[in-house]
């Protein structure tokens, strides 16, 4: 079968016959799929920068009604193309068709769109362009697009709503103004294939500079390194785990660029005492509800789960395995996943935590891992912040049974930055002196406090923050959800001195 | 004569007997001053930062009210102090008193307090906290302080107005509720300590924390290397060389930790074609009045001079010679400087720059450099960019003669990030084609675009921009310079997801 094009610069461009290629895999079966891939090398990937300098420089004239059409068009286009979407989307990535990718995840696509549409022409000052007007000085400031392309990296576990291609990060950089080269997840380019098909459509019905958006399913880390080194490439959005996230950071400091990484996060959630027999029920069945959601492949998978007294959790331990024992395995999206939570799982076990319910793959055909719970205490927590702090990316999480108040607020104050952080218990629980502490310390380790709610929603509305402290993320002033904050990411903030009302951004008149 | 003591955790505290020491310069005599600064080392570094632990904790629950409280009373103390503070900075940095730092730089810091004193009171959607409230979902969220101390290390050419105590940094980080940590800009320690006076005297009397702010004086690389890994620091402000600013920069990102740098700028102007004699003169007056000013150190000082055609570089050079020769010699703040300078110069001249005018240091008493202005071709803008595109912090000045539009644009696309960019011509030809295309190339690189108008002048208005893309600064988002947006780099970005109302920050109710 012929390798698929890469897109770019508008075009649909083949790669060299003896170009290595991959393939993504079935999860259900371990099976390749039939598709090959290019992993693209240097040449192209600088034609492709090259290309998104005339992108950049055609946009910063290009009205922001049209920019808001385009992204509506594609909304409009993804609907229409809805069946094979989520087709293509489960076979790569086995999470079901019906269920989740076509009533929850394509219709949050298609909504973060048409609110990233609204984004782009909203004029006004609570606007992300935030035009301010000094009329007796003559100086004048907004936002306005960075000048270069974003280098959009998606992760695997949304292979519509966090996608390179008409994800979180592209409707946002796009309707900040940029032209953005995406990268596919290796897990699923098929589908990423099929949504820049969508793009192409809605590039052309609304006129927009053709390298608006091009397309790499694949690259060697070198030359990755070398693209977001490139003078066309202005930041880096990257949604995934921390080695990786990471190492792009790493070269994306050293060259001045700015970088939008949301990568790892535990997501603890505190137990508060003086919670009965029912509240712990009911806090056993909502957590391991949790843990369980898309195999527990969210960044906001509540992985940790803190609480005073040694009893209680053992209490909470038993109902927990007992709601997580009702699912044999879960399927992952990829063998990577597999074998970073079965070395994560023994980490920890080597660390001193005991291993109550599941921690193995489950051999069968694809890629599947037993829902897994262990449990260990405030000393060891703080003696081995390496391997207890490891997020357990699946079906997994962690008890962590605490002596007092003291040994709980040290564990929490151990804690690197988070995306979310959760207080659970009742009214009285709630306003209590633990609860006090708690909630004061919690609250500087993460972007998104919670109370008796479990992190995993992440509702797209303007005042979400899925952000954090690093490692969560790069940077706690920003969030990835939500509009128009999530646009902010990727603007430059620019002032006009002295300039003649002519030559003004039509904003600043 | 005794060491001089740190600020730490509220107390005047003096180092061991042993410690190292250094000495501040008398720049008009290049004597030492007498007094005796300590090098301080990684324990009271520590203690200092434990400390901070404790001001950010308190600091989370002081009133806005009471923030802006300490601010406005700073601002009085130092304009009671306003006689010593002014002595004291012209003896350390060699600015006149009078002209300078009496009536310009002193009531500018003022200012900038009260503004900031301002802006830590506004709750309302536009201030710095910008609330986001959505009864629907129950979400809400706002910009808050970071949870950790801000490390502020201060440029050496204002001693007042960039001042890590008092100055502009320092000011934002504290108006957004942040302890900080101040480092004194060698140079101008005892300033920075009667500075200091001004603070503990303002702490006390509005019943702040005590460990607030604190101060040290100087330490070796590794010490302030470990101060911002330290969990206790949330973000570092750094103004100052871009050597130094590389270093933090890197130290503070591999932490993960926020950095706000300002380091480098070259200020770009480009005189359009169609310039008279007569404009030429005016041109050629604005610009070397600009080189000149505060001896040309300034991180604004207008330092490249694009144009286009030899004729009129030759004539230009011609013009601005006779106005810098006016000026025997330029008074400079370091020995640094002067070293820099001469280095500098060397090196574009080595790299194909014809000296037109000055370029040696003045051997007499103290530090003194000659007006320098130096002249290149575009090719050779092009061929070496390492050199050409060296700030030459000082009184010196480079002019680019381009051939033709296609050299000069060119010569534009290869700039660095910078804070400001200028355009200088008649109407005819501001409106004009070279114009256009010299202003879309230019506006993504700076962050203040100007007029008609040089760039040394920094209105403190809430539209001004003292930003742009790296190595400018370390982020294209953000501004050093005008309440509120200021705050923004030193806050987080924070939500409540469920949380009953009795809990919320009352901007959130």
């Amino acid at each position: 079968m012929d390798t698929k094009p890469i897109l770019m610069a508008g075009n649909w461009t083949s790669c060299g016959a003896d170009d290595p290629t991959f393939q993504s895999f079935n999860p259900i079966s371990g099976d390749a799929l039939p598709q090959r891939f290019p992993i693209t090398a240097w040449p192209d990937l600088e034609s492709m920068a090259t290309a998104s300098i005339d992108a950049s420089r055609a946009l910063a004239h290009v009205d922001p009604e049209r920019i808001g059409r385009f992204l509506e068009r594609l909304a409009e286009c993804i609907e229409a193309d809805a069946d094979r979407l989520t087709q293509t989307a489960s076979l790569e990535t086995g999470l079901p068709q019906p269920t989740r990718l076509a009533s929850v995840e394509l219709p949050r696509t298609t909504d973060q769109l048409r609110q990233a549409a609204r984004a782009a022409r909203d004029v006004s000052p609570s606007g992300w362009r935030r035009p301010v007007i000094d009329h007796q000085t003559n100086i004048r400031s907004c936002f306005e697009p960075l000048g270069g392309a974003v280098l959009v990296m998606g992760p695997c576990n949304f292979p519509l709503a966090f996608n390179g291609i008409s994800g979180g990060d592209f409707a946002a950089a796009i309707a900040a103004g940029n032209p953005v080269i995406v990268k596919a997840h290796p897990a699923h380019p098929e589908t990423t294939r099929c949504l820049a098909e969508s793009v192409v459509t809605a590039l052309e019905d609304t006129g927009m500079p053709p390298a608006t958006v091009q397309l790499f399913y694949h690259a060697e880390h070198e030359d990755i390194a070398r693209l977001i080194e490139h003078h066309a490439i202005a930041a880096v959005g990257f949604t995934g785990g921390e080695q990786a996230g990471r190492a792009i950071k790493s070269v994306a400091d050293h060259a001045g660029k700015i970088v939008s990484l949301e990568m790892s996060s535990l997501n603890p959630v505190v137990l508060l005492p003086g919670c009965d027999e029912s509240g712990l029920e009911s806090f056993a069945e909502a957590w391991s509800g949790s843990i369980l959601l898309g195999s527990g492949q969210f960044c906001t998978k509540p992985g940790l789960c803190f609480l005073i007294d040694e009893s209680v959790a053992r209490n909470l331990a038993d109902r927990t395995v007992a709601h997580l024992s009702g699912t044999e395995s879960c399927l992952l999206l990829t063998s990577q996943i597999v074998d970073g939570l079965e070395s994560g799982v023994r980490m920890q076990q080597d660390a001193g935590a005991i291993l109550l319910t599941g921690g193995l793959p489950v051999e069968d055909a694809g890629w599947r891992f037993q829902p897994t719970l262990l449990m260990t205490n405030g000393p060891s927590f703080l003696e081995m912040p390496d391997s207890m702090q490891r997020e357990l990316f699946g079906p997994a999480a962690l008890i962590v049974a605490c002596e007092n108040k003291t040994e709980l607020l040290a564990c929490l104050r151990s804690l690197g930055g988070q995306l979310t952080g959760c207080l659970w218990g009742d009214e009285a629980a709630q306003g209590g002196e633990v609860a006090h502490e708690v909630r004061s310390t919690l609250r500087s380790k993460c972007g998104r406090l919670l109370e008796n709610k479990m992190p995993t929603g992440v509702a797209v509305v303007p005042s979400m923050v899925h952000g954090g402290p690093f490692p969560a993320t790069s940077h706690p002033g920003f969030t990835a959800v939500g509009m128009p904050g999530a646009l902010q990411r990727f603007a430059a903030l620019r002032c006009y001195d002295g300039v003649e009302e002519s030559r003004l951004p039509a904003i600043l008149v």
